[in-house]
């Protein structure tokens, strides 16, 4: 088994990324930005070009397999992406056959943040449980979930996608078209627009910041370490919405513990104790305490778990 | 196997009852009201009572097994019941253990959405599907899940709490103590309170009821098919806000139909056509048209789940 090498790809709005995958541990890795205007054909190719050289140094017989995973919707049973909004010219395009073709290799489609839940259960912070959550919080919010032991799929593999219940009556307007998201609110996008929004009063971190250059949330995390006290009251906002998003989701599929990923769970250490506090304030009791941590495969995830994807279910 | 017979059972916060159920079908049954006060250990005379009644005109070696449901959170895995909101004193009480002894049969314990969503799924609006997601709206607002072919149970069987995430930053405090849940916003409860609300302004139908008793849900009912202004307001109110927690629970659990019971579903020709246009405005394409149906079993479902489970789940 540990001789066996994928490969795992990941399609995402602003890196394609491909990999060679043996046990759950990445040999070589390579990344573009994703061609986005170039369209389906355009990135097919883009794949293609990285994957055969990552074969080129490998035994041909050596791979088995690829596994790639995509934002949704996508119907995973067909292998088809339905709409993914940050990629133009996605709608009804049927990835896992021409990936097929391209690589001359079985191929799987996974949903990026089921695929990463596939690989922090087996590889990173979820191993040896039965019921995990994973949600990955960055410019939008996804994740997947495990349950009684199994990767949830749904109906056309299109189950948990964690960004999309409503948080508000009214707010801003998610990508997915509808009011108040829970990503709307509290993915790293609106974080941002909080920051900035913070950064027009002056004085303190975020204005000294602004004077020079556009505020990112990293600003805040710097800011918030060294005590300001606005830096402070923002990650204890988006501490508070997370925190009511990952109750929510608690509630709905119980799991032993909630991996937190994507790029805000860089200021994990930070966000922490706001989440709990809110958690411990609004779950029923026996969910007060379930453990949240954070994500131990970085952006990775969705590699090592697509290309893990490509062993176990074989042709998909 | 359609000669054996199970018992179900189904603890109410208002009523108890327990039916004698073959291949699906109640062959006889029985129901009292709660004795809440009373606690555990009277509820237990109550069921042990019935379920004696039930056995008494039936061969007892027909019976192999018992299945009782209760309002959550409980911990399926040990058989115990952790918090009932609307039943004192049932904290941590080893239902299953207690109910086998009284009962002299195996006993499977489930919560109670979960239950009456495996008999929706079996023999009710559900049948032959392989992702079911079923809601039921009455006092509270409950529910369980088919994906991928299983019925969910998550960590210590407490998934599925359908009720209990936040849809806005304020709002009515929820049964659960926190704010401005699903549950909170559009269950019977909150329904009810603002058809009272409504009764107050003079005219209309509400007003005319009001001034003889109290407004009920069924009220409004009546008042929007006569086409009352008021109260087609009211149900437009009610279905926007289903529709509004559909949504969400579509995109996290991709079920192929979604099963709405509860007493709030004996309006559902009502409500349906504004559930549909929130649905259609707010979830993602692929998940606009998963058709919306009603519960067929009614407050059979629960009894009818729970008998079932004691036959498929064993000894729980």
């Amino acid at each position: 088994m540990s001789e066996v090498l994928t490969l795992g790809m990941d399609l995402g709005g602003t890196q394609a990324r491909t990999a060679l995958v043996r046990g759950g541990e990445i040999v070589r890795r390579l990344a573009e930005p994703t061609d986005t205007e170039g369209g389906p054909d355009a990135i097919l190719g883009q794949f293609r070009r990285m994957a055969a050289e990552l074969r080129a140094g490998t035994e041909r017989a050596a791979i088995v397999g690829a596994g790639i995973c995509t934002p949704g919707p996508l119907d995973t049973e067909t292998g088809t992406t339905l709409h993914i909004p940050t990629l133009p010219g996605w709608e009804d395009f049927p990835v896992r056959e021409r990936m097929a073709e391209a690589l001359s290799l079985p191929v799987v489609v996974e949903n990026d943040g089921t695929a990463a839940t596939f690989g922090e259960w087996r590889y990173g912070a979820g191993q040896g449980k039965r019921h995990v959550l994973y949600v990955t919080v960055s410019t939008g919010i996804g994740g997947g979930a495990v349950v009684d032991g199994v990767l949830l799929h749904g109906h056309r593999g299109m189950a948990t996608h964690m960004g999309h219940f409503r948080m508000a009556p009214d707010g801003p307007v998610c990508a997915c078209g509808a009011t108040a998201c829970f990503e709307a609110l509290a993915a790293g996008t609106a974080f941002a627009k909080r920051a900035r929004a913070a950064a027009t009063a002056p004085g303190g971190h975020l204005g000294a910041v602004a004077a020079a250059r556009r505020v990112e949330t990293r600003d805040v995390v710097e800011g918030a370490q060294a005590g300001d006290p606005a830096c402070l009251a923002l990650i204890a906002e988006e501490a508070a919405l997370l925190g009511q998003g990952f109750t929510g989701l608690m509630h709905l599929f119980s799991p032993e513990l909630l991996i937190m990923g994507g790029g805000v769970s860089n200021a994990f250490d930070l966000l922490e104790d706001g989440i709990r506090a809110v958690v411990r304030r609004d779950a029923m009791p026996p969910f007060r305490e379930v453990p949240i941590v954070r994500a131990r495969l970085g952006d990775n995830a969705g590699l090592i778990g697509a290309a893990t994807l490509a062993l176990e279910k074989g042709d998909g």
